[in-house]
């Protein structure tokens, strides 16, 4: 049974914010913050929207999760995202030093993980692979529409 | 003399940014976007103001200069700023493709540079050390005084 404040839980409301993304047309990857058992944030990928390649599922809601809150730190939070976040995102992970990372599907080419558990704050816990299938599914299915094949 | 459109000429733009953030008693970083010799975007750091670790200046430089040219790449502009980007920073520079990318002073604890060039596009020119001494002085003049020393 899936508990309601499992890591599952959380991850497929992150999954539902990526089909949000898929809807869009943007790149399929979502994002929730989670507080106290409460998610005080969720975004997804609006990139192609917004013209803006920082417009990334975490960024969003870091900055979301820091508006509610009131505090640029969230050691109190986890991030569930659907996706290995990249560089630029695992570098504001630790800015906000993040209480958990917690990520879906792996990607090798533009993960941080290529650089280690360091480039997120030594404070953070990090986990992976929850919902993996589910979130890898997800992305290859949007890349396969996309080269037509 | 100085050129209108010598680098020293757009650093001294990413200086009076930086006064700013200084001005507001946030860490002295600024940062302007310049592309076919104009300034299109300026930013400075609003951390704290904003209590939003991803408001550096730089990533609300790509958001401002994207938003003008409605385009995400970058790649026919130079970015100037007075400091090192950091992790975060520099994966934003790399989503975004920058053509050049230009920094004042280093920062040897958290710039991108302890993990290489490679960090920004492979397309990407860095160049640094312009107007060095100015940038340099100020972000340590401000943490002399945040010290209270």
């Amino acid at each position: 049974m899936l508990s309601v404040f499992s890591d599952e839980h959380f991850m497929r409301k992150a999954l539902q914010e990526a089909r949000k993304a898929e809807a869009e047309g943007e790149v399929p990857v979502g994002a929730v913050i989670v507080c106290n058992n409460a998610v005080i944030a969720k975004a997804h990928n609006q990139v192609e929207r917004l013209s803006d390649i920082t417009a990334h599922a975490e960024i969003m809601a870091i900055t979301s999760a820091s508006n509610y809150l009131g505090s640029k730190f969230l050691n109190d939070c986890t991030l569930f995202v659907t996706l290995e976040p990249c560089i630029m995102c695992a570098g504001a992970l630790k800015w906000a030093r993040l209480g958990r990372v917690v990520y879906g599907a792996s990607d090798d080419r533009r993960g941080f993980m290529r650089y280690g558990k360091e480039l997120l704050h030594k404070t953070s816990k990090l986990e992976y692979g929850v919902c993996h299938d589910e979130c890898s599914l997800m992305l290859k299915a949007f890349f396969k529409q996309k080269r037509g094949v």
